[in-house]
């Protein structure tokens, strides 16, 4: 077991170099925001734009796109339910992010089946919320791409087989890993990552995050991360630490800190911890 | 006659356990906001998301979407037209909030109907505005439930009987409390918190709070603070006492204070008066 | 000539009562904002809740209803096209402010002659932009009621029939204003303020004002002020002051002041002007 | 070759007359934002009115529109698919600007060529974006207007036949902008001004610009000082400057600067580097 802390972030967050542009720091396509859960698509959305990735077009429900654009005019918005539209965002992706209150019904299932087609073994595919549960449930096989999975506990149940009770068997979790071949964010108070190689447990949090919101903001999070930083893996472990530590400074002033906020605080944050020239 | 002050913050807000998660803090699902009163509704789901509740479902009229998220994407909204999401989602709650913005038409009542039919013994409903004068005009029996009333002095005449002039006779209202079986929140100048076995007057507030919208925001404020604290008496009083004492320290530098105002200072309000370890 | 300046505001802010709620400080019903200038409306509906109204109610186009409550969930928000809703709206008011963005359509005008028809000798009538062009150039007569009218120089002319380089004549404007028998505040560089027994100039004011929605912004801040306000030619004298003097301060480091960043600094400076205890 | 800095904002941002009114400082008209592309539209209309333009109005896909006014109410918006409102929205403008988010379809290249059609000599007409990318690939002739062109290096190779590697010959970009008689603004990590009888290059800007929206900022931002300054050369060197000065002092604490944020510092910017007095 490693542990993922500061030192993470200066591993991973680089000096942009001068001569770079918006290519440079990826195209995100999100995936997700049915008629009602809209908010988490928002947030996983917006927390991709503020951790720096370079191009952000959110396939949603068009519900969704007014809100998006009142607060993150930012961000490219089209309709999931137009398979072309869809087809085309995934395939211009470097990253692409699904299951964000994308739910689990009959309209979500065959967007999921689209994105998993569509993707290429290059692509990075993270894999959150409802898209999780309906890969088990629907017992879909994972697509061949660069796989992140970032369940939660009762997610990570449905996807492993290992009940909430015999998670903190690491060497279980491991074993699912592997057969899975992803990187798997296993969120809890104290998050883990599970790698090829490794295991890394973060360090920062607290109770004050403990409100609807969190898992959506951490996906579009570990989007931007990877979408620009090129050790996958610290990406990964980069994002969820820097996650938890905004909530900790936050929460030293607050009783409860909310998704937006950690998001508004993500520029700051990185470039409070990007490496050393 | 007891009064509300810092010390019952202290005695009810919790520091959070560091092993908790959203569930800890309670689902509130809130009902309300027809389609010119959305406003209010907005301020009462703002009030539980900023107090801390773990997760906020609103029912609403679709009119009132887009402008939730486009401020709070942190809460889930439904259609409360659609009968079978509105009785699933009082279902799944563990606190209820109802009445800020609903009106009181046919549509309306059909709503607190079906609310009313749906709540169990277990949970807590917490009636607000145009709810509470519905109860009144339209002679309807409480349900089974642990109630909360948050009349503001008309509203308390019309679901009472006792005339706004005589309402400064505290054993006729503790009497008519004991009937309901409720925690009345008797909302004026000096807000009064009737309970089974006391009466409390808030110390706090100001003239600077006469605005429209202040009882939608207390009413999400209590909802918050029931959900996470466990007793309900004081969960209720030190909600009252923090929207007026926030709006107290607004007002030394503001001569109105608005609603949103307040809830934005929820979570730092709460942190300064949380529990000593 | 008399002088509006900081000593107006002292005489006219009073210090709130500590025993007042929403009622004390009246209830705005504000008619403006067709499809395209759906902003107008906004910003006086703003500035009108940011001075301290105790109720405000927008009647407006329904297409405004969303950006209205993305940024202002106090305001309640209803269809002008209906007329019952119209009516009985302009009859719970104390003061209606009508035109801002208002346009000058057949629809517009039929909006116009509704409330024209509705209001009392006792309400206050704001009457603004568009409409002001419509009393013009439909040769309406006014109401009987407190009428304010707040034209800049061309609607003036259009209204008084006095050319925009003769409106220096401060005697002609009081002529056409004893025939009016209304305030008339006539925006300018230097707006004047006529009332049956004096004229005011305004001292404050900056060229980083010049930006549109500055005078909807000013409606709605004169109805804010006279809703709450005893001596109603103050009232009008302070709300143009307050407008200027806000954006003077924010001038000192911005070079262009927009309407909503005075708007979002009136409490502040009602607070640091009101009236000794 | 010239080096845009500081002393060329001096040169450019005059101190505003004491009696100027908006019509003092332009009307400006953008067109742009299909169903999709909202948020580059959004962006440029708020950097044309944080600017300082005197009068902004927006005409695009209504589905634009109440994110537009969510986060502006500064901003007068109308359908673009509207030929009549188009055409009297082009013909009373000073400064037009097309392409932001335009899109390049059937619809979009109608709605390009109305304008191209409207403008006359003496108007300013900025060109962006896909508008760009439709004259190049559809041959259009540029119209009898004073035209700015602000393309990106791809756009650029498109519209002159230059391809990207050779972009850095100064004297060939210059000898298309003379057939082109139009001054244009080439963007690049070191954005180039052309313009008749001299090529400038900027000296500010970060990597920490590198995300989607600039280039619309940057369309909106010399919107608004060519509609403000006489000295048109000058005025759009400076918004070069300005949009990347202000990214840079944001980027000493931001690791990646969202165009929102820099529209926001605008105003303080402008005043921060007016001419002296």
């Amino acid at each position: 077991m490693k542990y993922i802390n500061q030192a993470t972030l200066k591993q991973t967050i680089r000096v942009r170099p001068d001569n770079s542009f918006k290519g440079t720091y990826g195209h995100i396509t999100l995936v997700g925001g049915n008629a009602n859960f809209g908010g988490a698509i928002i947030m996983a959305t917006m927390a991709a734009v503020y951790s720096g990735a370079g191009l952000v077009t959110t396939l949603t429900d068009p519900a969704n796109k007014t809100s998006i654009h009142a607060q993150l005019p930012e961000a490219m918005v089209a309709d999931y339910h137009n398979v072309d539209t869809l087809t085309s965002s995934v395939q211009g992706a470097d990253v692409i992010v699904i299951g964000c209150g994308l739910g689990t019904d009959a309209e979500a299932l065959a967007v999921l089946k689209t994105v998993f087609k569509t993707v290429t073994p290059e692509q990075l595919l993270i894999i959150d919320g409802s898209a999780i549960t309906m890969v088990a449930t629907e017992h879909l096989s994972l697509p061949d791409a660069r796989i992140i999975l970032t369940p939660h506990q009762i997610e990570w149940q449905r996807l492993s087989g290992i009940k909430l009770a015999d998670q903190s068997d690491v060497a279980r979790n491991q074993t699912v890993r592997d057969q899975l071949n992803a990187i798997v964010v296993l969120k809890s108070h104290r998050t883990q990552v599970y790698t090829k190689d490794d295991v890394y447990e973060n360090t920062a949090g607290t109770p004050a995050q403990a409100t609807g919101g969190m898992g959506d903001t951490l996906a579009g999070m570990v989007g931007g991360f990877v979408a620009q930083f090129a050790n996958k893996e610290n990406a990964v472990a980069a994002a969820v630490y820097a996650h938890s530590a905004i909530a900790d400074q936050l929460a030293q002033n607050q009783y409860v800190v909310l998704p937006h906020q950690i998001i508004h605080h993500i520029p700051q944050f990185m470039k409070q911890n990007e490496a050393d020239k």
